[in-house]
């Protein structure tokens, strides 16, 4: 099997996930290079992982003999570097949203277009275990025709306010993967929102202009109705749920737990706490979504979530948002 | 312990179950009497029951010796009986919905608050083991404020199509259980609904004006958010799930099921369906509904579902219903 | 259909259960007499339940014009009433164990058998909704030929001292039923045990000259292996569990639990108790032997468990005494 | 942190397994080289982990500068290495059995004393999520004083008969891991074992001296009892489950499957396959135990499965085909 040559551009917290589970990818990938303009241990990080080089600057690593870049870096660089990349012929797997403005997400769509380069898309979740295997039942007609879709996604606790200031707001920062999993999911593309946002958890994150408790309709091209609901601040933690109804059953999956383990005693069962938070919890996830990336570019076939299903998640959180403000249904117009 | 005495106004399906339950509740009541106008079997029923009198007209049960009286007739008779009733001094047990008017289901609530008789309404979900011990965890402060509400509410099968031409439509015929036990979970009141509906499961409801498939989003006054999805078939069984998220955890239930046994094949796991329909799900709430009544009626407190919430229901259905043809939200303003 | 004519002997605790139950099964049977030598307020009992008769003597009972007894009164008076009642052509639900001494069940059986009349053993738990489901999966051959049965069966506390000085100790007055439920699931006769038995719980019952805690190896004549393991005190509740393993699956049943609710706080997910004790636990299987004594008189047909099964399991239990004490495994021979 | 040089002798199948585990442990081992007698491909997977030394003799392995060494070679070459890796001061983590032989077991362990290194054994099944938490559960008090101790372990298929010549039996190949885990789980000793066994898979099996099937009851130190049941196939997968049940309440744990998705038809609910066997089921623990492997080097503490664990699963054992031929309960005395 041929190896793919590969450069980390971006190596923060997700960045340095990312390049240990693609050194555990041994028959798959070799990592060249990696770069970041801040990272003070990017020579620290190259050495324990066997890697070449390692720069500041991106285009160094666009320079370096490989086939492939991840980007994790900041969102504000992400079409700068999606363009470069693809000019210079790479294949890009990059972390989610492409950007936070929708013209510039299908400028860059059009650049992977025109120069025949695979984006893959940081939809992790679309690869865990729960949820690939409910999506299997949809596109399998083991449920039948979906006819009700329900995503629960609830963090164990807010980010800061600092993050919070520039996230963008829950639509976009959080509920985005539930966007892009009732995509998955249903197997269909969202035709209309109606958002109902509201502050339950901390009012300083209401002062901030967000929101940190949501619920939102939605209805689907293949007619199914579904809804999502969010919360900044689960304290049993990271809840993490699904469920497709179809004319045929259903499938649902509740959360993973740490152990199997059932204790009783005097007052009750009782059961482990389910995993803290998305590192976590989706462990297997980002390891299987190199996997895609691999196959998909060794095989040249699309994967699994690809550049339009980002620009669609961003379409449909800003779809949200207006919804909220307006009070109002929301119809989406795909042209 | 005093033994209430009792008449059974209207002995079809539900009146019949009726009769049974409260004939096992010996120490509690005792049927004087029942009246069907239409029955043919009355007076079977009333020897295998050992019942003294039974009756074509509901005014000779009221003439009767009894304390209480339950009301499973037709709909459209519920306001008169009640009247009756109320006005003969007895203490009533009426089947949802009081009418399908409000105006006059205020007026017949208004009655009962002049004669001080007790009217509880036959919500019997409420009593439910797994929707009990969900309340009780949020009226106990163990889940801590309320954030979010989900209702999932699916019948096995569509009645027919006779039914639904008079049913009043999903809302009023169904839903209206779900929009009860929403205000139960919550212990607080809807103040604004989101309904959207739609024809998947027969086109031919969709023909008589009705939908088959329902999500409602709700906002609640102690700020909490909220859904219910409804289906008219869910072809595994009569699938009925709650969940209430809130600042301390959250509680939710699965279905019951009929056993306990997993079955493990060589092609994975095996779990017993669920039970097929409300008559088998709730054979104990509504044994339990009449342990409530006899207590409300001794101690002299209200009973857990009271005329109020018999109004709230129809009301919040109606405004569903206007949601669903306005395509906006609706505001609910109770004066 | 046919409704039996019956009467109760012995009417302590679990002979009050049993009117009860017997009262509901309205098309079934009707009471027609009540006997107890002590109990001060059958008088009361015989009102409540619209029973005609009531007497001291149970040989009054059987005079009665009645087609069935049902026997609930104390051990030591089981094989002279069983007798009686045969002789006297009843039909007959006698409790567990037909007695204490071997030679006299045979006796009993005998009589049985040449008056020809019905002696079911009341053996509930093979009703039990969970158990019976099993059981079914052996018979239909769905798990194929058993290969390993096990059976957990733990009570929530120990007896009185006083009930374990007359009680024969943890195999004749607990395990006995557990030894009914390893031949009901394994559809096959027991062949040999060993047991292992001690004292953890409470060292009382170790001077009393029982044990509390004990499991019991076995082999079946179908040439499967099996174990019963048996506590007097699981502090969570009423712990009854049982598993077949064959050559084409397993099913294993989980306990009861109060509600299906799931609570999860931030120390981790809850679930409701067990419930406490037999009474609780087997409320459903209570009532579904007696549907199956109506079934077995009207229809001509061998109950589920039979005389029988009566004297079997009091031969187990003696050889799990014997085994115990002989420090090795006993062989059985079922002349 | 110190970074630990090791060697990986034997790579076989398993072998291989831990090359891929410790290389991705970066931070804690680095594997200077591995050698095996018969494996053509050693260069290659040198080459693929960057291991620099490849050798077919295991002298050479020792001669390197290396601090410790992973003994995966077959059983009967363990003692031998052991010994030679203790004189040369390696630290030696070996797969179970140590030896077939008790005194050649006992000896090595004496050498290992003598030398002063850390000998760990492979009972990887110790350092699963499942078995870890009822383990801490048992130590903690939290269950209380254990009363019975329950191990259900089963393979989806049976070895092959050329393996089942050479295995040494089902007792010291396959209940050996359940003899070590009751142990860690009851925190106690065994103290007398009676074994039964059949031949109900494959009558084959049988022709070869060994069985297929086998329940063995335990008695342990602390006053616990306990049993342990294993089928050489359990046509849904690999069954590994386990039980604690004390003083103050019981930890139990279903298998693992592969989802947690509930799948609701028609027919009833569904449920994942679990996992095809120990490779599959154990990665986690394959893991784990070479950070125990690694702590107890760098820390200087004892391994949490010592050498002495080796030599106590092997004796019980053989203890346990003793009492099968013996047929009775066979004592363990540890001098």
């Amino acid at each position: 099997m041929k190896k793919i040559k590969i450069g980390v551009i971006g190596v923060g917290r997700i960045g340095k996930m990312h390049i240990k589970n693609i050194s555990n990818l041994r028959d798959m990938f070799e990592i060249v290079s990696i770069s970041d303009p801040v990272n003070p241990k990017l020579a620290e990080i190259a050495q324990e992982y066997g890697i070449k080089n390692y720069y500041q600057n991106y285009q160094d690593v666009l320079n370096d003999d490989i086939d492939a870049v991840v980007i994790a870096s900041s969102t504000d660089t992400h079409a700068e570097i999606i363009t470069a990349a693809a000019q210079s012929g790479k294949q890009i797997m990059c972390e989610k949203p492409i950007d936070t403005d929708i013209d510039r997400i299908k400028k860059v769509l059009k650049i992977i277009d025109d120069c025949g380069v695979t984006l893959q898309i940081g939809f992790n979740r679309r690869f865990d275990h729960n949820f690939r295997k409910i999506h299997d039942y949809v596109v399998n007609d083991v449920v039948g025709s979906p006819h009700i879709i329900k995503v629960s996604s609830r963090d164990p606790e807010p980010p800061s306010y600092d993050y919070i200031k520039v996230s963008g707001g829950l639509f976009s920062d959080m509920m985005i993967h539930d966007l892009d999993m009732v995509r998955y999911l249903s197997n269909s593309e969202v035709t209309e929102v109606y958002a109902q946002g509201t502050v339950l958890v901390d009012s300083e994150i209401g002062k901030l202009g967000d929101i940190d408790t949501a619920i939102v309709s939605l209805k689907f091209a293949n007619g199914a109705l579904g809804v999502i609901d969010n919360s900044r601040q689960a304290v049993y933690g990271y809840d993490q749920r699904a469920e497709v109804f179809g004319s045929k059953g259903q499938a649902f999956t509740e959360n993973d737990k740490d152990s199997n383990v059932e204790l009783d005693l005097n007052d009750g069962g009782h059961l482990d706490k389910i995993p803290y938070f998305f590192i976590d919890r989706y462990v297997q996830a980002y390891i299987d979504e190199f996997k895609e990336f691999y196959n998909s570019i060794v095989n040249g076939t699309k994967p699994m979530v690809t550049g339009l299903d980002g620009l669609r998640a961003v379409q449909l959180a800003f779809a949200c948002k207006e919804s909220l403000e307006k009070h109002e249904p929301i119809k989406l117009n795909f042209d």
